[in-house]
């Protein structure tokens, strides 16, 4: 039995939290104490771990020497607040909020970085469909030769957070119960409809999303100049980012191949030729991120397209954090 | 005022022919009889017309030597059926089905086809999502030189036919209300999912909407050899077709040349930079087709991403067909 960690959770009630510290129980994280921060709004609400009701603070008032590992699952802002004060202690921050300027590591992709990492180490987890991408397309980068990756990710509203699921649901009802829609977290009607810009546009255009989907991207696969396009849509879908991906290959496409280095690869399940996978049907509550619809080009043959979705809330956020946390206390602490 | 034409509508108690028949009306089509047709169960029920409500008669017992011009909107069965009776009575056939191996034309795109085409006429309107990218497409060819044309297209449920859009409903109402889920026209669960295959695949795993939507897209832009890979996804949508495009160029993009060619081009209408198109919030029920978050690749500088969105039923299909119509009683006929 490994030495157990003091451990806390920044953002304990929201949808990435709460699954966090499903999974750190689900898999069995060696937890001396959990110490489990939100605003002070959530102060005194609990969540649940191991049978019991846990307690939420409010970060603000955590002392971090109080934890080894620190887990930021709440806005960047809060990240940008609290991680100094969590390296000051010492503690080891993984950051599920895109704030820091640190390694973005997926461990069946890039897990070789975290050895390079001087304490205190700070490291994060990078947005599910870089997560996603990573994990379909590492196993296959020599083979192929990867020079241009065309995907359009559609993403489940809860990749907003626990007020856009309730939005969604809201405007659903509203639409059936024919009453007056009032669009709050997103700026117009998301139900039976696809918004095709998440986030602020830069002026050239890009999303932020869509230009961090990129930067992790390169940064997972160690492909600095790939060439990447990226449209990131918001669908109107609860749980499960989904992408539609299209690869231009250097090699000519050999989907025998293709095939099975996917269904040797770790964090991966192909669906059977066919069949497709659904983010409700398969994505939701899973560990892996789901592949199909895997086929070459009409007549191009360096071309491969697929589809994949994950949980971006398990998969996408809270298991990838806490593999990266069973790394750490492995190699490093 | 021009001599009036006697039409037929098959299939004209359906999504797209209810359409059609509003499209006629609207446009001041000159009509002398309008035949409105379809399966025995459906025969004597009416459709409105010109505030009459116009009786509906089953199609095997039409004389097709009464009409000039018929519309052909049912399934592609039906047209297999009956476009052979229509031919041989000297119809002008436009065939909305995707049956007939026939031209197809989009207006904006490729009119000058119809020039070509011999009594008794017989062309087709194209896939919804055809009709889109030769509309976005078209104007920029010569200056872009097309490589690749990369296509997401996400399916509205009413490309499907009214049957499914009952079901998105029923499946909804069904998962508000906790009630079990019935899927019956798809075979799982649509409402609050995506489903990245619709229709029937082929042994290379290609849907043959997808195959139907490359052989199109290149006849419509003369381009036979264009490179085109595409994913049909089925939406959570009613009314609506949407496509994320990213285009490989042989030129680099000027964006502003880019913006002014659609700017300029009939059919489209592109909404200012910074603002969106969406199918619920602009698509549905108007005659063009919307493009919005045009802009390059984020370092690829023979890169052009954009958005487009349209009406299926609408532009994409029976008022593509009535444009098609209105050009041939203007030359042909
Ligand atoms: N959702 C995803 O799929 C996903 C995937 C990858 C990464 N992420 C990232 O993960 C982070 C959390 O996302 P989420 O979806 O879980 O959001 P969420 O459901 O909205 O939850 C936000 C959490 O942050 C806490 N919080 C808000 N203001 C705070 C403050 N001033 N001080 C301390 N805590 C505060 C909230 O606590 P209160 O209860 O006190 O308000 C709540 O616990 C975000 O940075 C997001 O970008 C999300
Ligand atoms: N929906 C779109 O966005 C779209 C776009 C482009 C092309 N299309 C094509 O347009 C056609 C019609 O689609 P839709 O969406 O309008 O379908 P729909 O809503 O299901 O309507 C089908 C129509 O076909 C008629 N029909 C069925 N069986 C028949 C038979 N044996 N004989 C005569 N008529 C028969 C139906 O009449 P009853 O009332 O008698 O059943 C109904 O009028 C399809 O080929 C479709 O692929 C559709």
């Amino acid at each position: 039995m490994p030495q157990p960690f003091d451990i806390a959770v920044i953002g304990a009630t929201g949808t990435v939290g709460e699954t966090l510290v499903q999974v750190l129980e689900e898999r069995d994280f060696p937890i001396k104490a959990l110490h489990l921060l939100a605003s002070i709004e959530s102060a005194g609400a609990s969540v649940p771990y191991r049978g019991k009701n846990v307690r939420v603070r409010e970060v603000e008032q955590f002392d971090f020497s109080q934890a080894r590992i620190v887990f930021f699952a709440a806005s960047p802002a809060v990240t940008r607040s609290f991680a100094p004060r969590a390296a000051a202690a010492g503690c080891t921050v993984i950051d599920l909020s895109g704030d820091l300027a640190v390694p973005h590591v997926v461990p069946e992709a890039n897990a070789q970085v975290l050895a390079t990492l001087k304490a205190p180490v700070q490291v994060a987890s990078p947005s599910s469909s870089a997560v996603a991408l990573a994990l379909v397309l590492a196993p296959l980068r020599e083979q192929l030769g990867l020079v241009k990756v065309n995907v359009t990710v559609a993403m489940a509203v809860s990749a907003l957070g626990r007020e856009a699921v309730s939005e969604l649901a809201r405007q659903t009802a509203e639409l059936l119960n024919a009453r007056p829609l009032e669009p709050r977290v997103f700026d117009r009607q998301v139900a039976f409809n696809l918004l095709p810009q998440v986030g602020k546009v830069d002026a050239q255009g890009h999303g932020v999303l869509e230009r961090r989907l990129v930067s992790e991207l390169r940064e997972l696969l160690g492909l600095p100049l790939l060439k990447i396009s990226v449209t990131c849509v918001q669908a109107p879908v609860f749980f499960g980012d989904s992408l539609t991906v299209s690869v231009q290959t250097e090699n000519p496409v050999d989907l025998v191949a293709v095939n099975s280095a996917l269904d040797g690869a770790e964090g991966i399940e192909r669906v059977e030729e066919g069949d497709y996978p659904t983010p409700v049907g398969d994505a939701v509550g899973q560990d892996v991120v789901y592949v199909g619809r895997v086929r070459g080009g009409v007549d191009d043959p360096c071309e491969l397209n697929l589809w994949a979705t994950l949980d971006n809330v398990r998969k996408g956020a809270a298991l990838n954090a806490v593999q990266l946390a069973e790394l750490l206390i492995k190699d490093l602490l």
